[in-house]
């Protein structure tokens, strides 16, 4: 048992720390301050402080640290990538910056597992050099997409083409000036079993046909510049090519793309709530009430003594998690996967939600990151499966432990 | 004992209810559409359909349902009022529509039991009309505004004027194109005992030296047309026929506005509870997963429950805390007046979270007013002294009383 | 809306709270000195004290004050005895020495309600004057009784006789010295619907095949000298007017007999909650740590606002159910009745818990009440169906009610 | 990083998992049935089974594994200990077994690393054997003890003597019959720093002067045949040479045994809090309502999934922290130290409260273990210093953390 990091781990997490700390911290006002989309909310552009901080990250070899291939990324496994992501998560901009932002990430992976020689040329080098970027596009606005079976769009094969219908919406990273493609999933195989019915298409956005109907606000904010689109697919036509990996195999890359992708998430979501932790330490040893720092105050201690034994918590969860991928496979860590999904989007939810509290009104402005923080972590409980459907996976897989178990 | 309303408060209430239902509710969207603030969400004007309603409303006899006094409102006790306020709280903009809005209802109780001739003439007279708006200037950027003894801002009095200084944030009303005045509260005594150091004065909004120096929004929301502004007041000067009540008199105002104005706002957030609950419950009965209405889904069916009595529960207490502030007085009801400002924002705030649950991506949209519901409850945990004080203040009580007990 | 009690209501309280503290407070140390049950905590006698006292409170005329029956009973309305039970709850002795036991006073009002002459002269008259006490047989060991249509118990008519088979336990009083008849409820119609299959038997306890099997301990603790028993009955004879209203009435008068008794239940689990509320102020009052009492530490504030919200509000709910029992009988109230049954429970054993942490290891030993206070408030949290089960019927008449609204 | 245990860990937990199912497990209720205590619960004699098992444990060379010296011991680290400590915990007589019970392990401890020849050759000697058992004296009745320094106990020195006096309780294993010693805590230098005022002498229970009170029960329970004993001295004459280290350095020694003593103590209540979870998963999938298993209705598939979620947590935050004392020491480790002693018992707690929901009545009486499960958490939220002490001292260290925090 040995709870420190790599030796390469940790020495990528003091130079992305101080990169942080040095270049990224700063350009945070000057990337908000740089948003200048259009007043309704729904075109956007790309602040130019982003192509610089992501020019030095680059240059400074902090890019690509989340893809475990060596060549093509930094050859990291997922329990020496999960710290660096903790500390991308501090600030919202950071993960563009240094090329790790969802869903890109996850559609890298997909690529280059899944990827055929030509989708990898056409789409994952450009991606990988962080000069397009990209969405997916899963959740639907019709049916509870809680139970990806519903999912009711068609990828209907016909001749050497792909001919997509439907509506997908949540397709996060779609308002993105650069972004130029969206992996498609739908039905192409009605008739088969409910998992080997779905299908994953590379369309890129300016296929004729493809809408993006709005940009979809979460508490109100539109997360600009990449957001969250509802696009309508109408007779939209690809060349089969655009397939990955093959026909009715889409959950099967789901499976795949998942586990990685909700480590690379959860730390993210620790990095906030230490953030807000953070904001919430500050706040309370600064301001002063009934004569004393509100640190002092009634249940102020308890309330910072909790956040950093469940945060604490937390990570050591996720670490497992992405150490037991590493070691043992997707399949010995479904359950883990799953408990990190729900464990720590409300650990980070309940971290901002009491930085919120303590920071008074204030921390309910924009004057602080909090309702951001606060949004994302709340995000984070629906997307890619609900806390309910997570703990409904936990709760069979432990039945399924408990049967098999011979001790009392 | 008897849990029933009385006959008039009944009476009104279907009468409200229907009202609400044919004219309300179908305005909502009217309403929203005809938002027209400006892009930096800093400049609004007042949508026609609610001026349209208010004369509708006002012709129905549904107008200053809230004030006591029966020549000027409808002479109902706070018992009588609460169901009424219970049922314009399952809108946002139906307040308004009956002329119940806060911080209007305070300020016209305030200019009602304590003003003079002339500020009731100039200044109630046409709030109760609907003909202005106001606001009302308590908490201050600077300082920690839970300890109100904290604040800065200052009320001097020189000669027949009185000058004020300071800044004055989520002063909520004051972006309202009809606001006209803001009630200030400024320290005039320096060297009086803490609570009697403070006067409250009428600020006219056009008074040379007042600048609303931003509009501020809470999870992003700006609650347009009617806003939280920061405002700066700068050498500026009004007649000392402004004070109100007296000078060093403030905090005695506040007290003996603020029994009524927490029932109205419980009361009100009872009712957006209730709202979300709707919502909730009609999503969970009409979307399928799994092959069941998400209503009968794992552990839905108790949060439904949970919130079904823990609304019930935060009723019955505002309505008791309102029935004795009828028959016993504010001193009285002091321990409840801050455990409904602890509870009921509390059971709203997780009613709206768990609707939002329910509904997927959908409800972190504006597509639902979840969020809205949401940001409301949770700023009501802050305003008006966050659940800490209160919290405080019902054990101080709890532990006095105690101490005085002789059974057991 | 009236929160005041009635006159006679009021009267009663004062008369009950100063009995309770001149009499039943000085008394509760003798009774469990005289606790001289068997070394195995099987059998157990009555302490003389107990008489005492139950004579005193009945000279007092504060006997059978549950009974709304004004020949037999105090002739009071569920809302007017409700508080009263509240006070008796303060000390565990305290319903018996008012006849106001549970099981007693729901088998005083079935039999009063549905009972014959016959039953009523043999069993009810005794039971009325504190001469005998009883036990009601429900729950069985091999079955999920939350699904009270397990029932496994049978009750055979065969011709002038009823023959009673079958295993109960947590049959409550069974132990008492006093008891002498078990209300035994089993199948008599296995072929007609579910809730028409069973009957209710009054069966002497000195019947031929039944036996006491043994007396269970909650939490290590027998509640002597009454307890909880597991029951065999085999094979037990008892003539047919032995049964209550008629064959396959069983839940029928269940149902009849669970409203009230659940309000007098959590009416005496708020004393419970209230006596734990006490103890906690008076020891965080008294006892001093790092150099302030423990009132004043962390969070320990917190701990008592939240307690006073919950108890207060849980009171207020268990008296709007009695109101509505008494206004709009049992239909009208079947939400409210399993409301109450899950609030309230947990309150108590929220305060109960609170207040051992507050008294340290003190708390967990004999020293202090509040184990026994703790186990008792955990008990009524599975006795008369789970919280689970109530959380699901609120749930499906809050589904109905939602499903009928036409507002919002 | 590395989650896998040590080969020689690994291979220890393989041969006390077989000989907790082989030989343990069947014990138990053998075990039970040979409690013959006296019927006031303050005599106890040791069943004549745990000799059995103590040898055989020792045969096994399952002896001592705690002990982290290689000669005495079993040579492990505390991380590499910590995974049986959890087995161990499965089952209350498992810890006696392998001679690793508390409080002797950190009495054998305390000795082993600061006892004198003679102390070790006399007392460390015996209890490595499992000869005979101590006990540790430090709470006291009349004091808040979660503010150590309110110790009043006094150990006076006289010569070539140290005079004990003062009252004890809580004195855990006082009760054991092979109890010989207890290590008290008292006041030598009353003069000196708060923290260097106190030394730890070991007293024969069998000096004049020492007297067993009473045993303690928790939650009725006496924890037969070892106990929790309130003790007085009365002028109780020791030689000088029993005290350990030397005179004011009581809280040195204590701090250096808390780190070791309380990772065994919490990884004891994870197994505690396993065996409670397996016990809560076999009830669910076997007992029927509404024809369904328990563990496919409502909400208890989440309470299984939530409570594998908190315990696989509580378990990492553990390793860790022993993992911590391991390398870094016991001033790196004070934070988590505190921590888990928050965290664990309280998981502790919460699946024993959750399995016995489950069981319904049953899980209350003594057919199942657990509500000496959740007696055993429950003491450990109070034992060696209360949940609240130790939130104060994480939120103490974590201030001082964030504010030497540069980054972000």
């Amino acid at each position: 048992m040995d709870f420190a990091p790599s030796e390469r781990s940790q020495a990528l997490a003091e130079r992305l720390t101080r990169f942080m700390r040095e270049e990224v911290g700063p350009a945070e006002s000057v990337f908000a301050a740089s948003l200048t989309g259009s007043p309704d909310h729904q075109v956007w552009r790309q602040p130019a402080i982003m192509e610089t901080l992501k020019a030095k990250a680059r240059g400074a070899g902090l890019w690509n640290l989340f893809l475990p291939d060596a060549e093509h990324g930094a050859g990291l496994s997922n329990a020496e990538y999960a710290p660096l992501a903790e500390i991308m998560g501090h600030s919202f901009i950071a993960p563009e910056v240094f090329n790790c932002s969802a869903p890109d990430t996850g559609n890298m992976e997909v690529l280059h597992r899944y990827g055929s020689d030509e989708q990898k040329t056409r789409w994952l080098k450009p991606l990988l050099a962080g000069e397009i970027r990209s969405a997916f596009g899963m959740t639907e606005p019709d049916v509870a997409s809680s139970d990806a079976t519903n999912m009711q769009a068609t990828a209907r094969i016909d001749g050497d083409q792909v001919v997509l219908n439907g509506r997908k919406w949540w397709t996060t990273g779609a308002g993105h000036p650069h972004c130029r493609f969206v992996i498609f999933m739908g039905v192409s195989n009605p008739d088969a079993q409910p998992y080997q019915r779905h299908t994953m298409v590379i369309c890129p956005l300016d296929t004729p046909g493809v809408k993006i109907e709005r940009m979809l606000p979460v508490f109100h904010h539109y997360d600009e510049p990449s957001g969250h689109g509802e696009l309508s697919f109408t007779d939209v036509r690809v060349p089969i090519g655009n397939i990955i990996l093959g026909p009715g195999r889409g959950f099967e890359i789901a499976q795949g793309r998942l586990g990685p992708g909700r480590v690379h998430h959860c730390m993210r979501a620790i990095g906030a709530a230490e953030r807000a932790l953070s904001l919430l330490c500050k706040r309370a040893a600064s301001r002063v009430a009934f004569g004393k720092p509100l640190a002092e105050l009634g249940g102020n201690a308890d309330i910072i003594a909790n956040l950093r034994m469940v945060i604490d918590q937390a990570r050591l969860l996720t670490l497992k998690t992405a150490w037991t991928l590493d070691t043992l496979g997707t399949k010995a860590a479904l359950s883990l996967i799953s408990q990190i999904k729900v464990v720590v989007p409300n650990v980070a939810q309940q971290a901002a939600e009491a930085a919120i509290q303590i920071h008074g009104a204030a921390g309910l402005s924009d004057d602080f990151p909090l309702t951001q923080l606060f949004a994302y972590a709340r995000v984070l409980r629906i997307a890619d499966g609900p806390d309910e459907v997570h703990r409904g996976v936990v709760a069979k897989l432990e039945a399924k432990a408990q049967a098999s178990k011979d001790f009392f």
